[in-house]
């Protein structure tokens, strides 16, 4: 008998028939002759009603007790889950993060975690019951108090959970069918992906692609863990994540899924750049601007320094970061401007990354060639580049990322026959 | 320095400016040099809505999943307050009924308490906290699974703590100023009272007074655990329930509080009537009538047995029980007719019941005749009677019943000089 660790987003239990069409689902996996383990997110928009509610009686709420709040979201969704399954003749038990043994650090509102102890897991399903478990959540391991894991949080509960209990695979239910080529939204010609290895499925996740989460994925490659992401409105097979090429029954019997040259296009518009302008050109200068900037614990992404004008002896420095850390960086420069020293910076916060991601990229050194050839006909400017073994990264105007993604997807033959993409609204945590 | 246990319904945070209004009152207490441990109930219609959800996804929610699902109510109102407290500068932790150590038996939906081991609680006050505790839910002793108490827990609750962490004194707060002589919606003229005995307080539960519930008063007299029961949006005092009259410091200086002969007037229109028409007069009758009953495990209230007519040698049997329970105790006693025998069955649900409570009564004979006087004079017919040491009940119609409440408060002195009662709403579980 196999074991099958599921897990379902917040939209697709977002009201009582959404819970009911779900447990549906389960009752199919558990009939086919699985263990099954099931990891919940809280129902639709409850998280947002409650974080609502938290910044009615305080604007900055505790980290302990944010948790504490946020952990009812779930709570109700997986007892809601339990009681369908219940109602469809099968036994069910929903499980806590605590009770289900989520082990984590004692940092609230994103902890990591640090071990798993699913006893009373097995030996629910050792009883025949379907066990359901909470997700994005656990508890601490020093002071035995309720943590949240954070965004895309219930993802890594699901991966942590099947790497306990050595689970087949891992499922990521979901509201689209699986990991595309490119944001369906943009390119109405993306094509479902059928397998992805774990180094592609990261670099995607890294360069905006926000079906899975890079942490979920990281997880997932450490204990080699199976993931499919696929649709819980719809029968059809989504996207496998694994280190290997995983056979799978198709119609026309086995089929063996070869890996692409080119996995897929991501784009990113949540970023901004910021150009330290006038900056002496010695050894030391990157080094003290990127050292403020770290010290206010702020991740930066791309970097390009400009070729010194041998005139002046300065150089620009440019970087790109999260936009919500934006002022945090300008005003941590501003401060250490005197040691430092530049002349002034220039924030902008309209710009979007293309990224190409491929593991076949390292063996075909035409690709970057072909990339910005594709940009250039499609008259998009270059402001900066980064590239890895498997990934190069553009930036360019905000407005020209979905001309430009477009125009990609086009030139490296993603394009699917049909307009098949379909998007059904917002993931869940 | 006090410990003080305070308990807050559902009525009092039934939104965030309740919860921000009633972070404040615990702040007071806790800068009066108290430690202050706090019992909160779900906010508002938390706990309908999710019975509501619950009922949409099964006809028949299971005991354990229920008990999961509701949980998350107090979870929610629990970590806002504490949020809420924090922000006024205090510090506050909130803990689950398991964190707080309240272990109970495994009847998930009405569970009983059989310890309270409050370690964390203990810790979190000597470190400067105030102790925010969820009402209502404990966990069991043996499965580890989380339970709920059933109606009223959360009072339950707040006077198992205040017993366990041997607390000066159990405040629950409500929407109301107190315990009143009557029922403030029926007698306008109903008074406050100041001060009543457990045992009294136990006689008014039972007779139908939702103040307190029966449950809680047990506990708080067998722990002698002084209750004061107060509204939580005035600062007045509200109602001392005791083993013996507390001295309060009031505006006139040191006050005692003398127990009145009377306590007050309870009134219950929940009951129903059933009525076993010809049962023969032997001995042995009564017995297999109230075995079925108590087979069928209805709790039932009054009884009375007719004089036999001596002609036929058969008699009828009255007794009184919960409304929710009467189809379930048609369908016993007509199962079980054979070996009864009796010639019909009567239901009647347009009945009340009207109770006078004080221990004051033991010693005045003239109470049984005064009260009686009092409701044959307001033209009140009396059905049946049953009385204790220090209460007499009587079943009269239905639509009597308001009438008849006024008449005897009147009678026995009870109405305050104005109409000082306050009604905010309904109460809290």
């Amino acid at each position: 008998m196999g074991l099958v660790v599921q897990k379902y987003g917040g939209s697709s239990v977002a009201d009582a028939e959404g819970i009911k069409r779900v447990a549906k689902r389960i009752v199919e996996a558990k009939k086919n002759g699985n263990q099954v383990v099931v990891v919940v997110s809280a129902m639709g928009d409850t998280t947002d009603e409650l974080i609502d509610l938290a910044e009615q009686v305080s604007p900055m709420p505790a980290g302990r007790e944010f948790d504490m709040l946020l952990t009812a979201g779930e709570r109700i969704s997986m007892a809601l889950l339990a009681m369908a399954i219940k109602n469809l003749g099968h036994e069910a038990q929903s499980f806590t993060g605590s009770q289900a043994g989520v082990i984590t650090d004692s940092v609230h509102n994103k902890a990591r975690i640090i071990d798993v102890t699913p006893g009373r897991i097995r030996t629910a399903l050792d009883e025949g019951n379907i066990a359901i478990v909470a997700g994005f959540q656990g508890v601490s391991q020093d002071k035995k108090d309720i943590t949240t894991l954070g965004r895309g949080g219930s993802d890594t509960t699901a991966v942590a959970l099947a790497a306990a209990l050595d689970a087949e695979v891992c499922e990521i239910y979901t509201d689209v069918d699986g990991v595309f080529t490119a944001d369906p939204r943009v390119v109405k010609k993306a094509r479902k992906i059928d397998w992805i290895s774990f180094e592609d499925m990261l670099e995607l996740a890294a360069s905006g692609s926000k079906v899975l989460l890079h942490r979920c994925v990281e997880y997932a490659r450490r204990y080699n863990i199976p993931i499919h992401v696929r649709s819980s409105f719809s029968g059809l097979q989504g996207t496998w994540v694994s280190s290997e090429p995983i056979r799978q029954p198709s119609e026309q019997g086995e089929q063996q899924v070869e890996q692409a040259i080119i996995s897929g296009v991501a784009h990113d518009t949540s970023e901004a750049k910021i150009t330290v302008v006038g900056v002496p050109d010695k050894p030391g200068e990157a080094a003290s601007i990127f050292r403020t900037i770290a010290d206010a614990e702020i991740n930066i992404d791309m970097v390009v320094q400009n070729v010194s004008a041998a005139s002046t002896g300065l150089t620009d420095i440019s970087f790109t970061l999260p936009k919500a850390e934006g002022r945090k960086a300008i005003d941590a420069l501003e401060k250490n401007r005197p040691g430092i020293g530049f002349d002034s910076l220039r924030y902008d916060d309209q710009i979007g990354k293309i990224s190409l991601v491929g593991a076949g990229m390292k063996t075909n050194p035409g690709v970057t060639a072909d990339f910005f050839t594709a940009l250039s006909d499609a008259g998009v400017n270059i402001e900066l580049i980064s590239t890895s073994e498997i990934r190069i990264s553009v930036v360019t105007r905000k407005d020209d990322v979905p001309e430009a993604v477009r125009a990609v997807h086009t030139a490296f033959g993603l394009d699917s026959d049909s307009d098949e993409a379909v998007v059904y609204g917002g993931t869940g945590r």
